[in-house]
């Protein structure tokens, strides 16, 4: 089940379901009479209202949906191909946060913006370092993106200059969707962790590296990040991911309790088997796979990122958006971003047609893509083309 | 005019005005058919919707209020004892940011935090430094602050613990509410910056120093500060404020074009004379003022805050939550936060009573003023009482 906000043309936005290459409309399906809930969140502009219901509401309606699709009830009025119509942002998004959670991106990161000799900072490996983004800014997959403009200040400059980045890269990620509010002052306890996760999406967090360079210390990522990011259309729920769980890296030293799977068989399906590619295309060229990776390469899993954003207190709302953070794999060719795959700008990737690329050029295309191996669950696509500066 | 929501007991939030020391319930005045504008914005349970109306129509209700109110028509029915309405989180925020625009603040925290000898980071005098916060946690006025819990490890520990935080504080800030949506890829002017705030709040910015220190390299504070933040239920918007401009700091070395006020008149005039306080009170004790301070301390405007916010063409929208970082006066006593007054902890600081505080123990209240000096603009209170710690 592949959730979705679609529109068709000069009509409003409502909820629809990819199934086998194609648009269910659950509006129409809704107005058929098929659910037995308040399916008035079908009409709704975002899935929140249809993801507030929970859980049990969820299976129901997939049931109640594969009822209708099994005897072909209704024929083909609900049915719309995806090139007929437009996608909306699925989720009205409260905070977006971000993590860090990649063992192989934050240590070539931390060779590059800092200390080649202690990479990995500290606290790394006892926690998942994260923190909040921008949400006004996330936009659906095809969304044009501009070149930031911001202050920058090499190494070689006396003094910051203003002028659009010349260091603009993507980050390939996912993002977890949050399924059900929490309570403020009141942790979620990490066997409950992945009760408050709705389903996923592909992300793309675009950066601006030298904007980003010069603004963060020591508060942390910023203008760098904040001009846009991309999700996908697509929200797969957690449930469709559960023939597809796997075990991550081996965690030394071993988590605090708090972050602790509370059992060997959970510890070792905490991490899902996803393969991620990202793709660059020029303006009028040809694609280059320049990332592949998996999200099981994670460090940190989508339980210990819940549980540790909520072990202060902080209390989750239905719409927020979690980002594991850039999931690079071992090994060239698992670098997900340019940042990493460029060793910082000084070895310019090939493309396949002869170009090369140190880092974004106006008109690149960048398309993050993620399934599982057997291609029975499929995210889609996040692209999104660069466009000229701003002023 | 402050604005605020409020309820009567067992009925649903609207908007209420503070005059002359008591409450004046808008929605009945929208009843009575005062307005000339569609006011069914007054039954909101937040402000968003009549911000979104534009400054125009703020004036327009502004000169209505006055009108009736110099008329005496409809009599008591509009007004309400303070004491007998419950407030609520005045705005429905979007996205919420921090800046930490105090070059005092900046300076002492850097010096505790990091390297006394070179406490402003080199980036500090040439952009407002600002981080995204956490909105969902954001509570008002009265709202009980449970002490967080987190991952701890002092210099002394070899491994982090996790353990409530001995370190709790507050800080000594001022919020501004956005009134106006920029576009998403188009910056805003400086000298079109004060167009898109509606108006100030009080802001204390609840901070776990200990948890801070050891999370929030590289990317910044994150569930040292994400528990809670209070803000003051009341919410005076910036043309009130107009009486009460003033210079801020000299700037040098002089900003960059886009954060300079564009002609010196609006240079001079980019801040604002508010005073401010922080008072303490020990659970059944007397109150102490330990810190007294001034918004026109504040190295950078706001202008500059909206400004820099939006130079990479990141997009603001109405009910946006941007707050100022704490702000300290020069010298002792113009501390705003515990963290600077106790010197990192080694000075407890002395209250009214005989009792001594490093940093908050359960039962201490902090309270939050801020007024003119003629005492005609009044922000009321943001308070907040520690609670017992979480599991």
């Amino acid at each position: 089940m592949a959730y979705c906000i679609f529109s068709y043309p000069g009509e409003s936005p409502r909820v629809g379901l990819r199934a086998a290459g194609r648009l269910l409309d659950l509006s129409l399906l809704a107005e058929e009479g098929i659910f037995d809930f308040d399916s008035s969140v079908f009409y709704e502009p975002y899935l929140n209202e249809y993801i507030a219901l929970g859980r049990a509401v969820h299976e129901r309606a997939r049931a109640q949906v594969q009822g209708w699709v099994g005897e072909s009830r209704g024929g083909e009025a609900a049915w719309t191909e995806l090139a007929d119509v437009d996608f909306h942002l699925p989720v009205r998004i409260g905070d977006y946060t971000d993590f860090y959670s990649s063992l192989e991106h934050a240590t070539n990161v931390g060779k590059l913006f800092r200390d080649p000799e202690n990479a990995l900072l500290p606290n790394w490996r006892h926690l998942p370092v994260g923190y909040h983004g921008r949400a006004s800014s996330i936009v659906v997959s095809g969304t044009p993106i501009r070149r930031p403009a911001g202050q920058v200040k090499t190494n070689e400059m006396t003094t910051p200059e203003f002028r659009p980045s010349n260091r603009l890269d993507y980050e390939l990620e996912m993002g977890f969707v949050i399924g059900k509010d929490s309570r403020l002052g009141e942790p979620v306890p990490i066997a409950e962790a992945e009760d408050y996760v709705f389903g996923l999406v592909l992300f793309n967090d675009w950066s601006a590296r030298d904007i980003q360079k010069w603004e963060y210390v020591p508060l942390g990522p910023f203008l760098g990040k904040s001009f846009a990011s991309t999700v996908s259309p697509w929200v797969i729920p957690l449930a469709d991911l559960e023939p597809y769980r796997t075990a991550g890296p081996r965690q030394e030293p071993a988590p605090l309790p708090y972050l602790l799977h509370p059992d060997p068989s959970t510890r070792v399906r905490a991490h899902f088997d996803l393969e991620l590619t990202a793709e660059l295309t020029p303006a009028g060229g040809q694609p280059t796979v320049i990332a592949r990776s998996n999200t099981k390469h994670l460090y940190w899993s989508i339980a210990q990122q819940v549980a540790h954003h909520t072990s202060n207190g902080c209390n989750l709302r239905v719409g927020d958006l979690l980002a594991t953070g850039t999931i690079s794999a071992p090994g060239d060719g698992g670098y997900g971003s340019l940042l990493e795959a460029s060793h910082g700008g000084r070895a310019p990737i090939k493309l396949n047609d002869g170009q090369t690329r140190a880092f974004l050029e106006d008109g690149d295309t960048i398309t993050l893509r993620a399934r599982t191996t057997d291609g029975a669950v499929d995210f889609g696509e996040a692209w999104g083309t660069v466009v000229n500066s701003l002023k």
